[in-house]
């Protein structure tokens, strides 16, 4: 394909951080550009939005079923290539699943859906079309988590034992959900997030961050969740004991009333011979430990690292890549396997290195879970709902 | 009392790392002599072990018996005041009970007994007598854990939320028992353990650690535990979700098979203006985090540092204190009581502030507890057990 | 301008590191687009670099010379707004004087020049033309760095006593240069590089950084620079005693055979009151240490920064951002500053915050400075060329 | 030698922090016993603090005169072995050289003496008595240091390059000599301290390790120092760089103006194949950085640490030592060493790893090279002052 390939953004306005992080990762690799968009369920914000996106005013939708018409309507030579979705749980589905019926790509915020049983539609509807859906579990996009996650397949810690991921975050210690201009709100609502609070926005990230390296399945939920701070609807704190099948065990932590935390995901997991860490606000750096001999501090950049990690970075050692060069790798690899699929040109494996339908549905059933668990007082280990 | 404590010791000879730890503690602070000892279970080893540490022959004991029974009999102006018992976990019950039993003085240790129901025994011997029992709780010496607690108790963090506590160690990942020089054999068997191997050895220091800094109490644990390294007969690692009442949740994770891992003990508590973080391998760093200003790097030595820090540090700030200061303080606060005692007059607050056999008896009321959680499959919360 | 800023690049092509870092700054923020280039010395180079990139192949062009007057003699609302040169040091000054004096805006590597005369040159051109001209000092594009600069500036160190600059790297313990495809050659060749080696390479940095965030400018130098590899006509390694005016003291270090070391530029500076420390391997935290409290942990992203701070990242706290987005900051203010311009309209002062001609000038004075300094063995204090 | 070996003090009463300091150095490792001391020139604070370490009355002087001449009257079973001499430096000669006349070893403060001169008598004395002179130039005493010295000596890093050390602590920022309980005063009155302030009190600590840990010798200095407090007659503040022979470069920083910082004493090292770096804060962790690996963590305590570090340290890994335990290594290898002499054995090698009346004469020299370039505004390179 001698071109970049075409993005249109639902959601994503200035009214929500996260659209100037997407189009961040999305533009820096000079892959894609922006052509189209519907930012906002509000039509003003959308078309200011836009504009200041530099996007015409005939490509700013006033609404996603618009947009994926109005696209479709469009010679081939000019509409969008695929449709990132970045809106709150509940309005992911349904435009994800009109994107892929109308032949679209897509990009879509996590968790994948609003309920268990969207995700399950929507992975029936990327398998039917033949299209590609990418989820951004952003933390799995960085060089450092691909080479962990490599070092662990090719046995250098021997057989894994133990697996320890955590998640505080300290935003929603006070109920900030009380101001209108936070985006709070929706998240801690039933309705508009789904069955999970914390557990959906960041404990599924923890648990694709722990299958991802290990390359192990959690099989038994063990957890203690809860809405910490008064009047909430939805948990804002939890723990789980974890089973990875008979032999691995684990603990996952996630909680948004960690005060003074800002995102300080981190992982470590120890087998036979060694263990490793790693912690997302010190991204670039992997720590491997050893029983016999001293810890190693493996940075991004240099040459020793394996080939993914390479593939993965664009700076030497020294000079940090962050969450927006994470976010980009997910990008960049969904659009280079697109267009490999459209060019009908096998992708390089390294390429296939992002998070689809199948995170997705794995996320979802993580927060059926953990939620049939957390608030369990009797029975002491769930199996996991497939 | 115009002249040091007078120290005899059952165990810590030189088959056995923490007899010098134990002596160094004592004697830094130019409080204590080691007078008597038997030092080893071998009379030969006790013997030469003795002679070492300049024990005239007269002093040295061929068993704890004899040498309870032979300082009795000496005159009060020369004989021990008190004992110090560093034998594994089945040789602390007897001796302490004769001890007391004889008027003296008990350090003891850790965990403090063979079974819950001789910490009960022991409790209520120590009552009888009137004499003290020091634990060595070591962690709870450090001058940043004071602080922390100190800070806590004057509700610097708001109402405590959550406590995380956490030691991961490595040096059970593989089989060193097996090695007859190595001291984790006793460890790793019932007869000489006890009901727990890593959640009584190291288990109970995270315990002991989370109540002492948050000033609560847990009251249920859902727990699970095992022996991960194939033919052990007692846990090697473990995590537990925790309760302190209604209100505060935690997670406490016991781990020796944690590859790479020294002695990593880390507590973290949340409340609901910020929280705290202590590392034992930097020990003379506290962190505070706020959710409104930056995180704040408390560090031992300094002028702004509270007064129970400083009356359980020696050096100005940047001149590191470590294990054996930290252990010292339990020495230190405990020599300054008896002797207070002794002479008739009442002990400062801040000399009453080392481990008593109140947490003792606490900690083997963990490890019944955690036991009986750690391999129940059905019941989710098992009740602190009394 | 409802447009986005139209970028020419000369240099940067699949040969050189650099380039890309500058597409993914000039585009990650949504505000330029790439629109033509000579990408290589090499017309196969440049052309294929420029395929990559989507450039149309109109637009790239086998020189520099022929892409000034190509672009020229395109209508207004198609040619490139400004030329971002990355080329070596010695192709620097002429294609920036032919763009001036074409009218188009300028983006520059640094050193500014090959030569302190061409800069002093360069300069008068700038401010002949009207047009601006940022220089890609990197370091100060981190809103940590404006944090510290800001703060300074308020006084909150007091009078400034004493500033330590160093900036390790350990790419040139060996002799990588031989390696044709190094990037090493033509640093190391005064042809190419001009007087000085490591100096010029990092050493401008490190001073940008120390007058940047200080507010203070360099007076004095005493320096001991050399090859320290065999073979070497430029500098590899150095460090120098620095005054600035009368009463403040400093110690400049750059080093490119610290063996090890990544890129490790660090500042520290301290007043009556306290002190600062930043690190641009951790560059989102910025210490502030007291004399009399706790030191503080600034982090990029959190509500108490200043605007500065502000306006120069993307992401909430613990979502890291790194070097891309520091070279970004530059583009984007650069660009708001331009476009502003071009509108007619006033900058804000916080777009004005990146640096210019008279940064690259300064770092060709302090070049001229310290390498004459840094061979004398006589004369202690060379006083700052002018 | 079948007992302790008995210290006398001068100096170290509760007027002196460091005093205590030395007391818990020499007791810890259960070699050493205090049984007289001249505490203070007060003669009551002497009485009151001799008797605070229950040394009995007869045993404590009212000068050191009296003191060496008493306890050479006693009979050989009953008097000390050695002084320790932890007096302001103008008090340092004399004792010292007296001791040795009446045949007892010296254990005494850095820097050695008040002058060279006094310096090169001392090291006559020392050597005419044949006793032995022990420097407590503390921070070579930590293991982590020793370790470093080894594999440099053994060529892992290959040929050394560059050594960076520096020395910033911020407590004379303001005027704390103007309280007259602030044991800076005498520190900063030339009559009482010497030709130097900072570089006296930690300059010289910084040259020792430097030279300790790369087994080279400084042979120039070109350097600037000043009193940057008003008012002060020596120097609280400075820097240096350093010549180790024609090819080996150097930098080294003290101050005790740098606002904020406690006691930061650190030092890097880069040879041909890699750099090593140790900071005093975090003892024992060595890191070794590599041009083609990952950088390694050494860590005290570790299976992995030659047999010279496993000879300083007294715990298993993770289980921290501090400054008090260098100082111990200090007077335990000093003990070893005095006692083997004095039962007519050979002192293993390993006692032997402590610094001597050499250490401290190269300090003095160092002081009077500094303080002859440091003012200095004309000529660049000092040489080493003999």
């Amino acid at each position: 394909m001698k071109r970049k390939l075409r993005m249109g953004m639902i959601g994503g306005g200035s009214d929500a951080f996260i659209g100037a992080i997407h189009r961040a990762a999305a533009l820096m690799d000079n892959r894609i550009e922006l052509v189209c968009g519907c930012f906002s369920i509000d039509p003003e914000i959308s078309r200011s939005s836009g504009r200041a996106c530099f996007v015409p005013d005939d490509r700013i939708y006033a609404s996603w079923q618009e947009m994926i018409a109005g696209e479709y309507a469009l010679p081939e030579s000019i509409r969008m290539d695929f449709v990132s979705i970045v809106t709150p749980n509940m309005v992911h589905f349904e435009p994800a699943m009109a994107a892929l019926d109308a032949g679209f790509d897509v990009v879509i915020e996590k968790p994948m859906t609003w309920s268990l049983d969207e995700a399950v539609k929507l992975k029936a509807q990327v398998e039917k079309s033949g299209r590609t859906l990418a989820l951004t579990h952003t933390y799995t996009g960085y060089p450092a988590v691909k080479e962990a996650r490599r070092r662990i397949a090719q046995g250098m810690l021997g057989k894994v034992r133990k697996i320890y991921v955590e998640y505080p975050q300290g935003w929603l210690s006070s109920r900030v959900e009380d101001d209108p201009a936070s985006n709070a709100g929706w998240r801690l609502d039933p309705k508009r997030s789904g069955k999970a609070g914390t557990m959906g926005d960041i404990g599924t990230h923890a648990l694709n961050l722990a299958e991802y390296v290990s390359g192990l399945r959690c099989t038994e939920i063990c957890a203690d969740i809860r809405a910490c701070v008064p009047g909430r609807m939805l948990d804002d704190d939890g723990a789980a004991l974890l089973r990875f099948g008979e032999e691995v065990g684990g603990v996952l932590i996630a909680s948004q009333i960690a005060a003074g935390e800002e995102n300080a995901l981190k992982i470590r997991i120890y087998g036979e011979k060694g263990g490793m860490e790693w912690l997302q606000e010190e991204p670039n750096t992997l720590i491997m430990k050893w029983c016999d001999r001293p810890a190693e501090r493996l940075r991004v950049g240099n040459g020793y690292m394996s080939d993914i990690a390479k593939a993965n970075s664009r700076t030497p050692g020294g000079h940090p890549e962050g969450y927006i060069e994470a976010f980009a790798n997910i990008y960049r690899n969904f659009a280079l396997t697109v267009s490999a699929r459209r060019e009908g040109i096998a992708p390089q494996s390294e390429w296939l290195d992002f998070p689809t339908v199948d995170d997705g549905l794995r996320g979802m059933q993580f927060i059926e879970t953990i939620v049939a668990s957390g608030y369990e007082q009797e029975k002491k280990w769930i199996k996991w709902v497939e």
